[in-house]
This record gives C-alpha cells, structure tokens and sequence, in this order.
C-alpha cells in the first residue's frame, strides 16, 4: 500500500485535500509565495475552467516565478494559463494586485525557495502585513492557508509568531486551527485560517 | 453567515470531514466511546445501507448505551438499526467483540460522558491499552481518530501519554497527526492516526 493511498500522509497532501473541499471551479486562487509553482498548479487545477476562474500567483525571486511559469506550460491548456498571472512582488504587497473580485483562497508556503538562496528566508513582518492587509479581503467562508517550516530557526520563530497572531490577533470571525505532524519535531505543520464573516 | 457554512468550525466538524472522506458505504466502523451516541449516529449514515455496513458502539455506562439506543432510534430506519451492535465494555475490550472483519475507522471521544459522573473519566491507561490491541487490527488505508479534551486535568495528562505514544511507540506504517484550535487554549484537539500498511 502506497502513502498515496491515505486520505493524507503528510502536510501537502493535507492541505491539499483541504483546499480541495475548499475550491469550486471558478473561485479566485491566490499563490501567495509561488516557490517552484508545484502549488500555484494544484490551484490552477482545482478553479480553472475555460472561461471562468482565475489564479494569482506571486513571488519575490525572479527564478520562482520562470520555474512557476515552466511547470504550467508544461501541465496546463492554453485556455487555462490566460487565467494565471504571475506578479514579481513580495506578498506583503498582493492586495495592490487583487482586484474587485474576492478570493476564496490564499495559500503560503512560508520559508525559502527550495534549492534557492536560503538567506531570503520569508521574513515575519512582511508575512504578517500581508496577512492583516488580506484578510478583509477574502470570501466569506474562504481561507487563508499557511504552511510553516519549523526546520530552520527563523520558521520556527515565524510559526510562533503566527500561532499568537491566530490566538490574540486575528478579527474574532475568523477561525484559526493548527495541524501538526508530531512524530517529526520539525516536519512542517498548516495554519488555517477560516473566515465565518460579520461578527459571531 | 453561519459557522455551518464552514469547511470546519471546530473539532467536531473537522472530525465528521475527515470520517466522511474516509468512510465508505458498507465498511466497518467503531464509536469506542459512545457517550451520548453523537459519533454512533454519524458514523452509522456514513458506512450503513439495507444490506452492508456495520456499526459497533462501546461505553462503560449503561446511561450511555441507553441515551445512544434512543438517538439512533430517532433517527435510522429499522434496517440499519439492525446493523448496529452496542457493548457495555470498556474500550480496552473492544477486540473481544470485533469478528473478521477489519474496521476502517475506530473513533475515541475521551474524557468523560456529557452531563455524566465525571468522576469516570477515561483512564490513560486503559485508552493506551486499547490502542496497542486495536493497532493491527484495522484495515490498511483506515484510521483512529481520538478526540482528546484537554479542558480539565486528566484530559490534559491523556493528550500528552497520546502524542508521546504517537511520536514514540507507534508503529512506523502509521502516520499519526495532530489538530488542534489555537485560539482556545482548552478547545478539544484530534488525533488522527492513519495505518499506510507494511513496512514504509
């Protein structure tokens, strides 16, 4: 039996199933921090039609948005890739490209480039400003979904900051919940963020 | 907008998303701890139809199975009544009552019967017991699920013994994970163990 077979194995399988239940073809699906593009794809998957959907996705390194771009091209219709933009900014500054539409999605991957240049670690103010300038922006009943790396010191320090963000921080319609691999100390964990809307 | 509207809103709905994905029409599955039947009876619609499926329902108090008996009773049909079995056992014992057939969910809801003697919270040692036992006998691809309720001290002391457990004694074909709800430091948490089968 394959790990392919559980319902998830790990920390992106999970997230994937959740975004999964989340999206219906047509949503707007922001990539927050494209990376290699493997989840600027899943998105694209799972909103994309024809002629409705739309994918954004951004990214501060030159390189990660042409891998992005690479691995599109190669799995996606042409009908689909006119759906995505790519944007060289830091997610700090994604609602300057967010139009009217509200999206129902936000996914970080937070930390670095896998194989890039470790020093550009994602850094924690710029993820928090983005996150407080999203947040009234998304979909009621959409999600903001935050991938931590707990495997280097400043992801650890990210993912605390984060947690007491969801704790203290975060408008009290949202719903904040935390999935942990626990058997490896420092595998990656999800931060979920849920927005119930108005005031509870 | 409601919280129903919710992909999740809290430790409940999470867990009745991940059994739902889980669980097929005609599987077994088994409520260990069936307090006040909740988990029985959304477990039931979940695996039972006229002719395939089967639910075996646990507790140690004869209250439980009596309060559970009259909500499945309100709300199945008389066929898949028929396909429910309720033990007055502890969950340690659960083994002497599963025949053949490997259960694809066993569901724990610890701590104390709502509204019950809280004095007969649920010992450790017994829920560690009960796992070992229950281990190898569920099906490749299936899952336990406890809901831990870290709300008052031995619930606490019961989720920590668990995540030692997870990290430290379970066999290395499952794949143990934790969720939890950050903003309430004594919300309930879920640990979902899942057996990928074999030696990975």
């Amino acid at each position: 039996m394959a790990m392919s077979d559980l319902l998830f194995a790990n920390h992106l399988s999970f997230a994937r199933l959740l975004w999964g239940q989340l999206l219906k073809l047509g949503d707007l699906a922001i990539d927050a921090t494209c990376g290699n593009g493997h989840d600027t794809l899943a998105l694209s998957k799972l909103v994309l039609t024809p002629v409705a959907g739309k994918v954004i996705g951004c990214d501060i390194q030159q390189t990660a948005l042409e891998n992005t771009r690479e691995r599109l091209k190669e799995q996606l219709l042409p009908h689909q890739l006119k759906r995505i933009e790519l944007h060289l900014i830091s997610h700090a500054a994604i609602t300057s490209i967010i139009g009217d539409e509200s999206p129902r999605l936000v996914v970080f991957n937070l930390g670095y480039l896998p194989g890039g240049d470790k020093s550009l670690t994602t850094r924690l103010e710029t993820t928090l400003e983005a996150l407080r300038h999203l947040l009234p922006l998304v979909q009621k009943g959409g999600a903001i979904s935050l991938t931590c790396y707990r495997g280097h010191p400043e992801g650890e320090r990210e993912e605390r900051a984060l947690l007491e963000f969801a704790k203290r921080d975060l408008p009290s319609h949202w719903i904040p919940s935390h999935h942990r691999w626990p058997r490896q100390e420092r595998s990656p964990s999800l931060l979920f963020l849920q927005c119930a809307g108005g005031s509870l």
